[in-house]
């Protein structure tokens, strides 16, 4: 990967998008000690009840932000695939919920994945997808180690919440293995 | 105010700061349909255990979505104080949490308010203090409609803690009263 990695997480409201950035941003910053910025934007571009994260992680000071090319698309709605799904580097990673994205522009590397249904069916909760997601995500791109992120859950999980959040973790680090290489 | 109103929150790890952000934002952009832009820088800035968010509410599109000179700072460290304290708007607004920060650098509209005693005072807990301060700063600014941010906080709030949030809340709406014209 080149000295700035670019990450865009986007869904819908309520899918817990921010939250998984905040942990990803936190685990990257304390595990790895990069820079890392993290930019929620709001109002006319997220109208509709479309919510989305940014996380810009680097090895050097970050003086803009925000994505200019993703090197990594997580789209967790129908909405976000066609908005951003276009946008991805050719050798970044285009990972969509298989549950909530039917329609995937072509890519390279395109990782398909029940997110949604492995939290509803392996966690009893729908609500820990954007944590699932987030396993999918750190297990295939080694983005950042592993522990890190399992560190920033158990801080930044809700109250009574952390093992449910831990489990959606490991299932996603467990997607991650079955899918790694998976073309689209 | 002039188009662009530049917020930084302030503090140590464990405050809250990024979560009053998020909904700082939130009620910005849904209460009031602005553009608003949150950001968190991690990393060589954040050592130490301080955190900070920015949040930027704008009537257009918003390209650059950090401080660049702030409209209103919230310090609730001394650290952040003295690290943000000389970088606010001579018209701007520097509210100070005097539980946490002493010394504090001459600005002609300073609040000072103790942010942290009057959660644990009046709500019994100190975790609240973030949304305190939230409430102080929306009853001293009126950046955004009191209802939008109580319905902010409604959402967000963690599992099991909207009534001592909203609790929180307007505790910091009736600090703003009393210290509203106060100054540095």
């Amino acid at each position: 990967m080149s000295d700035r990695f670019e990450m865009r997480l986007a869904g819908t409201g309520g899918q817990g998008m921010i939250l998984a950035g905040i942990i990803l941003a936190e685990a990257a910053a304390g595990g790895a000690g990069k820079n890392v910025a993290q930019t929620q934007s709001y109002g006319p571009e997220a109208r509709g009840g479309a919510s989305k994260t940014e996380v810009i992680i680097s090895d050097t000071e970050i003086d803009y932000p925000k994505v200019i090319q993703a090197d990594l698309l997580l789209a967790m709605s129908q909405e976000a695939c066609d908005k951003y799904g276009r946008e991805v580097k050719p050798d970044g990673w285009l990972i969509v919920d298989t549950d909530q994205v039917k329609r995937v522009p072509p890519h390279p590397r395109t990782v398909r994945a029940p997110i949604t249904r492995i939290s509803v069916e392996q966690i009893g909760r729908q609500i820990t997808a954007n944590i699932v997601a987030l396993g999918v995500i750190v297990g295939l791109t080694g983005i950042v180690p592993r522990q890190a992120v399992i560190e920033a859950v158990e801080r930044r999980a809700p109250p009574g919440t952390k093992e449910i959040n831990l489990q959606a973790l490991q299932a996603g680090f467990a997607v991650s293995e079955h899918t790694r290489g998976q073309n689209g």
